[in-house]
């Protein structure tokens, strides 16, 4: 993995790391992440006119109103990644092409509808997970184009770093703002 | 296809039938019937107490509360298909299992956490449908299990009649409980 | 009271008509519309244009966004005149200048804003409303400036047709542009 | 004014302190806080249970959720007096019984209704707010109870005070648990 010259961009919370281990603690914290994200990014983004949120957060990359929208998109697939693992076999679940849906119109939208969305999506994540017991944590799914296998408790860990993580590039371009 | 004997209970709105055309007058009719169902579910909904959310639409059918947490997953899967549609060649899409995914535990939630996500999903099924020609209208998807063929147009008028199929669901139990 | 020349556009569905006796019959009618009111109003109004929201209802009269907020702050003074008639022995309410605030800058927000208070109020005036005993549907405010005593009672039966009022200036007027 | 012996959990920011000047800045503050509450405090009781809702804040004090559900009544007074001081000549506002509000039924709903108003409200008074020159923050209203006059300027501290202070009893009752 080569690091980037515009890393800290990229990367403000650094990449994710998997977990060495799985704890209780690890699970709330995800949790209590996960939970919270709607309304954290709600707090941060009703702070910025259009003229911001069609900014982008480094050079050549997405606004943050794409930010926004690609994060309900992402989660959506999250979501429903759960709901094959524990419903499924050891699924491969089907990959979809980001930058792609980034360009779409529907990322052109005010940002409310991807708010709604998370605020939905979130409880009903948050609601799956608070009742996992080892096993089903343990339920994983393939995604065929990385070759990577997830468990449930790995893609928690996942969605969590990826809240903060879009969460920053948001929060830190707003810091660069401020100067 | 054989009628069942409680056919007019599973299918109070009719079976769907595949349009012998597309012309703009459907579009815009399907467009509206999307646009417009998370707040008339919502209406019909609000009315409702957790025992009657509780109550199946018709014997070993689902429950409303059920009905309405299903709309939601399954719109997310339709406006995922659309988008793969968009961004890929003639995609195979994954298929999910529907029975299964309601008897997961966050079907147990209230009914605001599926309506939000509604409101915000059908508002991006909008802006894409609104902004297609006809090129757009006719890119496609399979399903792998159906061995169905779905143009973004057939899909349209398919999920305009699913979710008054839905709605049926519940105004109909509702009829039941007025008598 | 004077016909008015305009009388069918002002009033759509008739002026209010003060009931002759309380039924539990109207009583659950009155309820059920504010109930539903919110939820039946963003389905209208979603299928709106900017410019469309623009237009009055009539010559001289209200743009649909208007009437929208109009709907929250007078919904709101509704919610808490029935506070006040609750908690004070038959107060004086404090009447507000409905087309001054109709001017102010925020009625040129997006309508969002003013469907979330109306979710939010109508659940907590239904509330109050469902769980009223005779003596609580008789407590009374004044309304100092038309010199009108308001029983909570009449108050109900007033907002359910403000309520349906209103909603008819947005759907006459839709009616007229789709001829 | 008397400290009491639990002032640190009757005022855990404070009371509230009048501006000895008004600047820029303190506008900015002001609102950029008013902006951000209603999301800020839908990111923290989103973690609550029912039973750490119904936990009071101190002994003899509101429970959380009486908290939240007041929060929503007092920013609605606050809305409407700002916009009765913008269209009447330094008019006297109708005072209300916040104890008693807080024992009326509607304050046993669940927060989500409170948080939607809030959600609503606070862009409402932002866009207001924002608006403003110095004439307008200059607006005044009468407290009758209190005898004391508020600007705009004046009320728009205070309530961003109100704002901080009420979160403050939530998440100070939070940290209580977690020890």
């Amino acid at each position: 993995m080569t690091t980037q010259p515009d890393e800290h961009l990229r990367y403000p919370i650094g990449r994710f790391a998997k977990p060495s281990e799985y704890t209780s603690e690890l699970f709330a914290q995800s949790i209590n992440t996960i939970k919270t994200l709607p309304a954290r990014l709600r707090a941060e983004v009703i702070k910025l006119t259009d003229a911001q949120l069609n900014t982008t957060y480094r050079p050549g990359g997405w606004t943050l109103k794409q930010v926004v929208h690609h994060l309900a998109d992402s989660h959506m697939n999250a979501l429903m990644r759960i709901k094959l693992a524990l419903t499924e076999e050891h699924p491969s679940i089907k990959p979809y092409d980001e930058a792609g849906w980034a360009n779409q119109i529907d990322y052109s939208l005010p940002v409310e509808s991807s708010l709604k969305i998370l605020e939905g999506i979130h409880q009903h994540m948050v609601a799956l997970y608070e009742s996992f017991d080892e096993a089903q944590w343990n339920r994983s799914f393939l995604h065929p184009e990385r070759g990577v296998v997830y468990t449930i408790a790995l893609s928690a860990a996942m969605y969590a770093w990826h809240s903060n993580h879009h969460l920053a590039h948001i929060t830190e371009t707003m810091k660069q703002w401020d100067k």
